[in-house]
């Protein structure tokens, strides 16, 4: 794919999971080429953004009857490394931690649940999702056994900093970190910080613009 | 606060809820002033853009020695709307629908978690985090004796349609939905759709870019 990161706007990266999305969706539906026009109308984006977009990846080969839908969904979910069935762990076996093992879209995606950490006793040994629950303490000698490529952080923010260190130590790719401290990516390490109240915050002012009281 | 909503654009308006956080972590750690260069260290953006996020929203007053840390806290606070006390339900009572129950942050924020829906008589008149399961046979019926400003769905995707038309018909002011099933906002009912695998997506995009293998 002829294409440079660095000329690509952050924000126009940042849509290439929701375009994957929606092109899943309509290869679900068994749907075989779609328009840009068409598209715009379905994502609610204007059709010229949508071919922006696409151009920045390499242009995806539009011909004037449209897209095909399943060339589509798979160059978008190579340019994502979604075909490169990344394997990952979640940290914490907390009411978010379970949430995160089960959410089907991970595993439709292409990702590969291994382990959960936990530091209870009581839920160290049980199984969540089908895979085993094991010990925190035990995550450095698990990782240096096993080949990991994700982790997934849902732990309280105390312990965040330790965990950070063995995850970098022992060559983990990338954290998608849900607890309420903020990670600062390294070169090597990236790191997505998901904070679900911004989006509440977020619908919370949306409310008092519209004038809704 | 002088300000024009149309006028601003989106993505500096979806930085809100993120100054706010930053500001909010600054106040706890007892700064009283901080300027547009420290912030921007410690938020990793540049100084104009602070600048020019905050002109858009009445300028919060920067004198020669910077923001007052209070006063930003307070005016954000304000334009999110977080001092208006929203009160708040959540569909679902499952892992998410708990975990989310739980989050510390909804709380800080100033929402208040009301009850919690689910349709499993097993779950039905427990409590999650102090508030109790409720029929959500009856959803209908509690929405017309308790004025509920957010609706949080934490529930398959399947039902999705069905909750929204109760919720819509009952004076909800606003959806922040997690399941698998983008609703699209009506003009009077602004929705915030969240895709935690979106993230997971673009985690891996991150680490595929950096050529980290």
């Amino acid at each position: 794919m002829a294409y440079s990161e660095k000329a690509i706007p952050e924000v126009a990266q940042r849509r290439l999971p929701r375009y994957y999305r929606y092109i899943s969706e309509l290869k679900s539906k068994g749907v075989s080429r779609i328009s840009s026009a068409a598209l715009s109308r379905e994502m609610n984006v204007t059709a010229s953004q949508i071919r922006q977009d696409f151009n920045y990846f390499g242009g995806f080969g539009q011909q004037g009857y449209g897209y095909n839908v399943e060339s589509l969904y798979e160059e978008i979910g190579h340019i994502l490394g979604l075909d490169k069935k990344d394997s990952m762990i979640i940290l914490g076996a907390g009411n978010l931690g379970r949430a995160l093992a089960n959410h089907a879209a991970f595993a439709r995606r292409g990702f590969e649940l291994r382990a959960v950490f936990d530091s209870d006793p009581n839920k160290i040994g049980k199984r969540v999702n089908k895979v085993e629950v094991l010990d925190i303490a035990k995550l450095g000698e698990y990782l240096s056994d096993n080949k990991i490529d994700i982790a997934i952080l849902a732990v309280p923010k105390g312990v965040v900093p330790e965990i950070y260190e063995v995850l970098k130590e022992n060559g983990v790719k990338g954290i998608l970190n849900f607890a309420y401290m903020e990670i600062e990516s390294d070169p090597n390490l990236p790191i997505e910080n998901v904070h679900i109240s911004d989006s509440l915050m977020m619908l919370s002012y949306r409310i008092k613009q519209k004038g809704i009281e």
